[in-house]
């Protein structure tokens, strides 16, 4: 029963753990039930430049527990302009390229969508994979559960030094313009505080910190802050501390891209598995330009256009958690 | 706001890790709300026994990231007894506990029920804590995604030796009577194939196995096995494959009470503190003999006695998503 | 400056983590100073079967921090035959390899003795690979810090639900007879007591532990025991436990294959360079039959038939750093 | 047998992972040979203002395994005063500690010894406490391993990204003047280079490792950057890339304080653990103003003065294995 042409599969902006997983998912559950496979290179980047060969099972073998990804990824310029587009759909008509899976963030199925909606009879199909956790309609993205296990993992060991020392730690973690990361990061760490973009009351979130009573009755303190594309970040909070309150001994730490590595936590590998194998039953089921999401713990086909269409809102209860239990 | 009397918290049972975080998500939260709060020592044991503390806020400082439980915990023989459970009543009495917090399984959970049916002016709020995940009502249990990654991070170990050598590996995980465990851990690591309770047709699990193709093209090959009361755990299967095809290099690990142990994952941390902080607002609510639980992502109170009355049944879909990905 | 021939490379025996740095090493230091590699498949029974290729830089990329070996490994019925070795010695003819690359421990390398005993032209180049430590001649072979601190954390998480329920655990650990593994686990976890093959006292090492005052003064007990030959490994010890002082509630957990596997140590990946560079250093000098090892954080070289010969000794002032911090 | 008066037990400095399991070791130790113990809190600090408390076996029980300190550290500038000194002076005659025992590094060391010089009743007794293991006279300090092996984990996780994106990374830890974690932790994680204060050569060493032909033939490259007090750590060389080589694309992560932190490793738990053992069997040996330390794996006394003298040299034949394996 072998379908006509290649199914493609890319990873496309910032990597993210589970993204190996989620090829071999969509790679073995594409070749269980018939089709022929081939792993595009460089994201968007290597569909223009045609950097592209066969996948076979083999080929995914052993890679289900690797952090990055094997077909590697690239941010691509080229594919922002209706030439780069173009040449890419000619690539895949050459390379017999009849489905696009395409496993990244905003960015990437942003791309999808533009590219689904110039050329008619191109298929794609995306995968949220992302450790920002920030595409709608579905309840968490690829990579999210294992950098969340790694900040944590890390604060872990900062907390260690903070309460030998009696400091304030200003940690920043990734998360672009979504609190995810910090938010969650910040109730399983038992930190004191987190930082977040959602925020946008006029309060000023050091100062609500502050007055809550931070370090009256504790020994150290910890905040996790949001990056921030503005300037706000950890340094910009820990500044404030040593001009504001030049009593207190302030450490930051950035984590960096730490946080996107390492193996994947078994949260994102079943969640990649399931995805993968969901995406290729979208496909035979005629589903096109959809994300595949879990809602609820049940798959679910999202349209491309909804999933990156607004922001994913906090559940704000967490912010009433992080509080009760920091005091 | 200082409420009348204290709440008591205790643990019972099988320990999971995450059964600290939650002791600190109560009493954190119920100081918050004005209560004061007591820790029972060793479960119902020490319930009947009066080993009994009050709880303060640093008390449960720095204990989020611990495994285990500072309660400890224990099964009481004596509690399943009228006259054991009349003696705990009167110490609730002299401790001047009104409310009872109880972080534990199924047979914890049982224990609460039937105290509370005998004693109607006892107040028992139930808290899913068990790495077997096997509680209804719930979509999940605090401990089990950490029984979960401590499990797939040994199978990846496994994997390693198991490729080296071309060796069939029976790994047996716990669960006592449910599959949720040794299901997702299979497609978390990549096994070949898991054998579970809940699989109830006439087919052989092994045979199943073995007729799929196993070790046609593949350099190794890892079962997972549920612990089975009736002595079909990984050592029989083994045995099995060994007398059968005697021509296959064999081994056996039994991955035993190091599931239950280490440092809580970001998830059980979250749970733990979100049911927590939901298990004093229930109080004071005016629930009682509920259980709280967490289902679509959003805290439930779910009545005791429906938590304990039926298995929780596996997701089917997963039984899929498994045997196309170990192709 | 390209060398005449080609170094040829295989692992064999039990597996070890590090022997993939070390693979690297070899390779990639031997390519450095002009020669050329071929990684020889499965140990001896590859080298027989002739399975054999050649290993360039970029094959041994980012295989460092992976446990297990590339190469694979396996034990060979047939090279323990004067004809088995016969056949060998002819495939390494025909491959052109002029010095053989061996990564194993004590089996292993009494293998490699015999063969370049029978035939003159043989260089062989021992590396000490086993996470059993039973080599003399070097402090440490490569694997055993990993297999270490698996153990402990292991062990870690059984002190977890050990605390918690106030129990007893034997956990058998790797070591053949040697009970390096065991002693220095024991020290690390914390545990109460080490049962190793070492002590051929006439004292019972059970009784000994028991009238130490076992249990007094402690809320659990951890017993590292070595696995045996004889049958006298961590069930013997919990059985009579159970028999002798039925006051006690015993667990056993035998660790197995998880201690070979997982990413190798820093400690491991620094002595598997360092060795690894060091033996293509040993060929160029004209060395041959000797197995590289690390004495006193120097290289040596060290005969490989000193390096089988006898038993590598315990530290015995290890035994008195136990017994005192187990107070 | 009690001894006469106490030990008295200080951290000073920066924290390192094991001071926990040397505070139980000598703690231990000394209660086993008839001693009394007393803890003093927040180093020297602590010592002058009398936060002292006296220190039993059951004080360290189950520490073993945590990162930090119990005792808290502090550095202190009363400490650098003659005053503060003879205040701490008094403060000791007042607690009847009769003996220091100092577990830090350099610094820490230095505070020791001009006490004891200025008071010639006093006894210290140095522990080798300190991640950037520079301390002459012992091979290894308490937190080396273990910061190696948290470093070398993070540098993997950046590796998966660093290849999945082509990019060049350079990545900063501590070490303050001493570049042990730097050049070992290059070697350990495979990365491509590694900037230590000790190369004093005229060489640059960015051009250095440019021209080693950087990225000819890789898909990625790491740097490990010793920090600079000079501003010479991971921020300037990626800044100079940019500006010289504007082709590439460059990321710079600053590991900072989580290199302290954690459980410590199986190595450092056995290193501290023999360690203390041995400054209480110094102690009874009569010794003073000695720093216990590690030598070809035998535990020796060096002077404090000795141990604090010089600049501990770095192994230049690791230099070649690091040029070595990066091709």
């Amino acid at each position: 029963m072998e379908k006509k042409g290649y199914i493609g599969i890319l990873t496309s902006g910032g990597d993210a753990s589970g993204m190996n997983a989620t090829i071999r998912a969509i790679t073995r559950s594409a070749i269980c039930n018939g089709y022929k496979v081939k792993g595009i290179y460089r994201g968007y980047e290597g569909l223009i430049h045609d950097e592209i060969r066969e996948l076979t099972s083999e080929d995914v073998s052993n890679i289900i527990q690797r952090g990055g990804t094997i077909l590697k990824t690239a941010r691509s310029k080229d594919f922002e302009t209706p030439e780069g587009r173009q040449k890419a759909y000619e690539v895949m008509q050459k390379e017999e390229i009849t489905a696009l899976f395409v496993i990244g963030g905003n960015g990437s199925l942003t791309g999808a969508r533009v590219f689904a909606q110039e050329h008619d009879d191109v298929v794609c199909i995306g995968l949220p994979g992302t450790i920002d956790n920030d595409l709608c309609g579905t309840d968490r993205t690829i990579g999210y559960d294992t950098a969340l296990n790694t900040i944590v993992d890390c604060v872990d060991k900062i907390r260690d030094t903070a309460t030998s020392h009696e400091r304030i730690f200003f940690v920043e973690v990734m998360g672009r313009d979504a609190g995810f990361l910090a938010q969650n990061s910040a109730i399983a760490s038992g930190a004191e505080a987190a930082i977040i973009p959602e925020d946008q009351t006029d309060k000023d979130q050091l100062e609500e910190f502050i007055s809550r009573g931070f370090r009256k009755t504790k020994n150290s303190s910890i905040v996790i802050v949001t990056e921030s594309a503005t300037g706000k970040g950890a340094a910009y909070y820990a500044d404030r501390v040593k001009k504001e309150y030049p009593q207190y001994d302030v450490r930051v730490t950035i984590l960096g891209h730490l946080q996107r590595g390492g193996s994947p936590s078994a949260g994102d590998r079943i969640l990649a598995s399931r995805l993968g194998c969901a995406s290729i039953q979208a496909l035979m089921e005629g589903q096109r330009n959809v994300m595949i999401g879990i809602r609820n713990d049940k798959v679910v086909y999202v349209p491309i256009a909804e999933a990156i269409k607004q922001h994913k809102p906090i559940d704000n209860s967490l912010i009433d958690v992080l509080n009760e239990l920091s005091i």
